[in-house]
């Protein structure tokens, strides 16, 4: 029984490189959030709805990540997401970026995430995504 | 009798770069909104407020750039605005970047907006506002 | 004998969206970029390999953007590019922006180039890009 | 003997926020480096001439954030960064991002940087920036 892990595809912007050359630190946030969306639509849900039809924001409480080897623009990069760990309220991610002709790996991080409502109070996550996310 | 114009300092970010060395075209973009919300605290108007209080969005509908010079890394810059145009539901903004301690001119631009309601409805600007923005 | 034409996908990111609950509109010019350098990989050149290799950079001289409906959040987009003229040291590009479901035109806009070495200085483009974008 | 410290403002930009009304997370991670380049210019030294005439790069390796309270549209922040930890070829940096007006903590971060050359090669920082960031 593994946790769902997921890949996604992105390309390094030129809007998101700096003047070193390189993606701007800030950027892997970024893309962070593009890999915990796209595993919830892994696992059969759409983050736009859940916010709409269910007021269920995942906001975010902590955010870390470890810089390995610079991305560069126009990299294919693969965002491998997975759940860490799942609480009624709370969620935590990993992360792993990689550069995906080589396999090099990038970057790691985490984010951990509180469950709120649009007013930024705490709930509990409705049973269906806690299923999904829980699935094995 | 003249349109209202206001200046406002920006120093150039380290993730506004590219790796041109230069800063990215679509942050000028930010500069003008940053612009057109000081020259209406310059007039005595929190756009904060406008939105919150008013329900009046300040929707863009056009926006141009010339770009004339680049703006480099921690560059102070003179962002320039001005007051084109006033209609009952429309504003037209000016603006101008200059590099502080040169005076050169780096770009000029405008910027059209229609007045929206939250849902996107198109509104008259209140009267408070319009007189504001129409003083000599 | 016609310009090319590319289109290519984007989805809006949590990030591009702003407190109107609507992309911010700087935004569209990073799309424009893509849409750009979509369309040189389309027609066989890197602009990667472009700015490394033959020291071409496509420095922007002009943007504009006339927005028509928002953008938002987890929309799928078509970035519709072509080429609006090209001469020794100048591109035009125009774009469409549309959302992908419903076929809807979001925005429309143009971007003027110079061809610059590193340094700035205003190049001509070099023969087989010349060609490339010249191809009916 | 004190570590140095240093206070800098930043107002929220519209371009910062997202659709929960709120600023967009990967955002206090630039405000991170405006505090860090701020205090450096405090102590004496400008970090564009660090990179322009040592060629000295702050690179970034690791970054955190542990975030207490949203920060919202034009909220005047104030970024207080102190150095943790200074080594011949690394810099740790610590933050607190707080609400100026109610003094409210919004934020807490941490980043760890190697000093590299332009090609990305550590090397030692120099003497006088030594000197600058040890000084009681």
């Amino acid at each position: 029984m593994t946790a769902p892990v997921h890949e996604t595809a992105v390309r390094v912007r030129y809007a998101e490189t700096d003047q070193m050359g390189v993606v701007y630190y800030a950027n892997f946030f970024v893309w962070f959030e593009i890999g915990r969306v796209e595993l919830l639509r892994a696992l059969g849900h759409s983050y736009r709805e859940m916010e709409k039809l269910d007021d269920c924001h995942i906001v975010v409480a902590e955010a870390l990540c470890s810089y390995k080897k610079p991305a560069v623009y126009d990299d294919l990069l693969r965002i491998r997401t997975r759940i860490l760990q799942v609480r009624r309220k709370t969620i935590r991610f990993g992360y792993d970026v990689l550069r995906d002709a080589s396999g090099e790996l990038l970057a790691t991080g985490e984010t951990l995430h509180v469950i709120c409502s649009k007013t930024g109070r705490p709930k509990s996550l409705p049973e269906k995504y806690l299923r999904a996310l829980l699935q094995p």
